[in-house]
């Protein structure tokens, strides 16, 4: 092995410069190969000054650094790209390209670190003969094939640190707080924060909800003596019936402020309580910052290991974490099945016996 | 001395806590005084179960603790209480009921803990009669006669972490980050979190900004190279040219979705800079968690300080931060002229000679 | 199931508030079964107050924080107490009045959460009778049958953070700064925070270390211009030539400066490679404190798996984590071999990969 | 004013790095100026290498973090300077070789960065002739002619971060938990952080104590049912009877361990009042890190004020903060009474009201 490549996809996610700097260690110190890092995601390798050699000098220091410094800002998949022409949206594919720049560049191996689309992607490279080899990157661990996706348990804390927050105002005021966190197809950080957090309610994309079951449980806690809930909603939650947008209270039908669920369910449960409400979107504060031990620690892990595999040309394949090992998996048998929360599992069963609604109830 | 009650007011603010532990630590410790604990703001002296006494058990272990264990969930303004009376609202006063209770209780002081509001209605008060000692809660920092209120060290604290945060995300995906921040009628946390995070842009209530001014500082960095940009934003910002809610670009116009000026910002940004923009509204996660070392420090001789005033029968007067010393002022002249950024301080001169803009140039 | 007993025991851990919130709120709201807090360890069956009724009340509020409500503070080993009698030391046995003191209270079980010596007294009381069920804790991550312990994630966050602050120091100053961690049998909280922080030298119990091998790897990093190093050590990592205690430097003899294998390798490293030395011990930083998300998350998940054993009179075992999920395993088997770090595992392989040195070579 | 030099001298302070960055940007920005860093404080001026310019590029992203770009690792006081020569250590004076290459340099002005030793070395050469302007840091906030220093707020934090861990710990294990602090001469850290942190003794240089004080304080809370305590210790705090180095319990001396303040205060705390006792020595932890957002707009002031200072070639002076302004002050009035605790402040006051021992009465 005399030449790899490296590239980070997809959104923000704390670890990605951790992976950086430990395949880069390993494939100098371990094997004296050289590597090369790609900027901006595939883009890189047919822009000019796309492709910049990573040394051990480039990589000191950003093991606690957030972001990449390579950069993911891209014009987005190469096997179907939007492009503008004569004033037209049109979509190409330009992997042919891609392929060609990468035979040039006469890499052993691509290292692609970036979420299922970044992987779907490095998978149809990889059947036009491209040896590539993932890493399983997403706050939302929404990657099959693995324990967890690096950038989750840095996302979690962020989440819960800020349910802390939310817990004293809103027991000292009275209030509800409704906590809208990251998550469009599965619900693993409102689930694993919400229980760290001690939530009230948290809706996930995996459990429609209905209105009637939250605004019950508020009551309910107002019931026992407890003016104030937390509610933690996944951005992608929705109730069992889509159509209520506009709702009706006594005489007036309210159209609630435009925003996403979390601020519906903000102005629901506030209607529907006649408690104060309020609504923090937790945004980007999840995607950025120092990585927590465990992300850094699985990335320098995953970052070694993907040069190991490297290494041994098991191309086609994706580095996961299984109980305490890294080991490799398919990279397509990886992303056939998304994770998503197992409504079976131990840990939504931990959450229902705490008392948290997931809004399924009535 | 013999009897002192203590009341906390209005929004949530880090360190409330610590100043009802060093009131009460003090006047029992010290003064041999008994202290009565009044719950949500000014109601408690008229609600059933209202008053509470406060004993050195009932502080054990707050003082790291947001919140407050008072609670300030209150109907309102006692000299102006909104009510609904045969299905239509009223104001009525029933300060004359809360000085009656005052008396009934006989203390020798009221201690009343909050910020621009609640101060105001505790010298209402004093003008009636009742002896009142203020101390100077606000996270925006914008009460008179002190150097600084508490709470505002923690939020803008947890304000720079967040701007921590997306500087990261903003740098390797070449996106405008814009953040909103509490402050309606000062951008003191706007203004130091700025500073203190790295802002490129400071949007705050003092100074009325220009759309060409921020878009052209952040195509000025574009022109230089960098395609990344930091807006910080006091959530009572406003355009000089107030009107521009619906704006044009190329031959259509947009409506800018609802939202704070956060979110306007942003919009507009992302039109007329072409870069990709986000934004994130902090909120109540500037009010809650624990408080910073300063703030529990602070809040620790202010509390004491309102003791030893009450004890000296220095009513009408707050406790007061100037220099290193804690000193005491009169309510009235504390409130006379609210505190704003000074425009010509060497705070925002330092922040010019940085290069970061205020919207004001141009 | 009508009455359970929970009792914590041993060292500080993070997370054993949030076992005790989970386990009360599942007994009651899942199974409406009394819950019995057994206070300082086994000590509380057979002292007067030992027993304190554990509910809803009790347990609010306390998932964020540090410690345990129950205490832990106990005379030791109910097996072999160590009295004095008539100014001797004496070894005696209190298990009888243990178990005599369990039965008249009636539970149908004991919930035992504790580290590898509380739960091995826990497998003594199950053979005389007594129904226990074990939850895993301890911050060194030393016990088998679960992947994880929990307390385990936070101290190596703690930990990372100190190794965080260390190095801007040791940069800027060109210092080797040395961090003695947690550990006497078991490495793990410097194999990952070590990996985790960027260290250069990581010692720990499982790889006896030279003195040679650190000086070689410190100087060699000054002959590649890098004029500091971070040198991580457990407290049970020990040289392989045992003796070295005294040490000659030129024509001298040094006395080490009493104190941890921490100060030893620090003024053994100041003498030998002549770069300024200074040493840190984290000590019970590492155990104290609000948990992290992870460890909430797992508490909250043994808590509740802890009553679910007890309610099918599963006695005799103990909470794991497998995987990603909470399972059980038998209480003897996970204490028959006490997990090590696996000196063959990808994380060990991975710490060599970045040319971290466990000073085993040479 | 065309060109400047910038050094850092002294031990490790958290926002080095700021002062720098708003110097640099300052002095480019809104002077056209050139401005050169100084390596390793007055060495850079006569080492090979030591003169590196700084600009825009060279600033970047250094705002959050810890330690100095230009290093402090130096070989002491160009005025007395210890070399070895012929095996002997002699004391020679390098200053003349320093002013010679500062005038070869033909800067208009040095800023000096430093605490109480670097700044009087600047005050020397001030009064060589050399324009120089200083900067207060020091985490201990012991120099003179300034309402604060920077580092003090982060140490503070740190330290009291410290202190919230080691209380769960302390009262869930009936613990008596020391915490040494750094603070030679002035105990601003203990005295700070002992109060924000909920510290019961604090003993600092500026009260020598005595030791039956701190006993009878620990044995006053055993009596009243807290069996826990935390004691807090400056580095530099002493027993008024300073030979208590061997202490005699019942018929036995006992060698306390050899170690600092810290450690004799625990040993001893173990054997008077017979509670378990741990103690915690921070060390170098309160140096390191990113600053806190106070710290960063305090350096950003202070870098911009000193660039200001040089430009109206106000030389011999100092910026500092007095109120909330930043101004600047005589060098030499600065230095002249160092800063210490005021015992008769409000905040020592406030101390003692909330039942704070200081270990001097009894």
């Amino acid at each position: 092995m005399k030449r790899l490549a490296i590239l980070t996809g997809g959104g923000d996610a704390p670890g990605l410069n951790a992976v950086l700097r430990a395949a880069v260690k390993t494939a100098v110190q371990v094997y004296g190969c050289e590597i090369l890092g790609v900027r901006n995601g595939y883009d890189g390798f047919i822009e000019p000054g796309g492709i910049v050699p990573l040394g051990l000098k480039e990589v000191r220091g950003i093991l606690p650094r957030g972001g990449t410094i390579l950069g993911t800002a891209n014009r987005g998949n190469p096997f179907a790209r939007k492009v503008e022409q004569d004033g037209e949206e049109q979509v190409i594919d330009v992997s042919d390209q891609v392929v060609s720049a990468i035979k040039k560049l006469k890499v052993d191996g691509v290292i692609v670190v970036g979420g299922d689309g970044s992987l779907r992607i490095a998978q149809e490279f990889y059947e036009k003969g491209v040896p590539v080899v993932g890493v399983p990157k997403t706050i939302d661990n929404d990657i099959g094939g693995t324990d967890v996706t690096f950038g989750f348990d840095t996302a979690v804390n962020i989440a819960m640190e800020a349910i802390d927050r939310l817990h004293t105002t809103a027991e000292s005021h009275h209030r509800v707080m409704v906590l809208e966190l990251m998550g469009w197809d599965a619900g693993f950080i409102a689930l694993h924060a919400g229980i760290s957090g001690g939530a009230d309610v948290i809706l996930i994309p995996e459990i429609p909800f209905t209105w009637q079951a939250i605004v019950d449980k508020i009551l309910d806690r107002v019931r026992r003596g407890t003016y104030f809930s937390i509610v933690v909603v996944s951005e992608g939650a929705r109730p069992r019936d889509g159509g209520l947008v506009y709702r009706q209270a006594g005489d007036e039908i309210y159209a609630p402020r435009l925003g996403g669920i979390g601020q519906q369910v903000a102005d629901t449960l506030q209607i529907d309580t006649g408690l104060e409400t309020r609504v923090t979107v937790l945004g980007h504060l999840q995607r950025g910052g120092s990585p927590t031990a465990f992300d850094r620690w699985l990335c320098s892990r995953y970052g070694a290991a993907a040069v190991r595999l490297a290494a041994e040309e098991k191309y086609g394949r994706m580095v996961a974490l299984q109980g305490t090992e890294v080991v490799d998996t398919g990279l397509q048998e990886a992303l056939v099945v998304p994770k998503r929360v197992n409504l079976e599992s131990d840990a939504v069963q931990t959450a229902r016996d705490l008392g948290i609604s997931f809004g399924d109830a009535g």
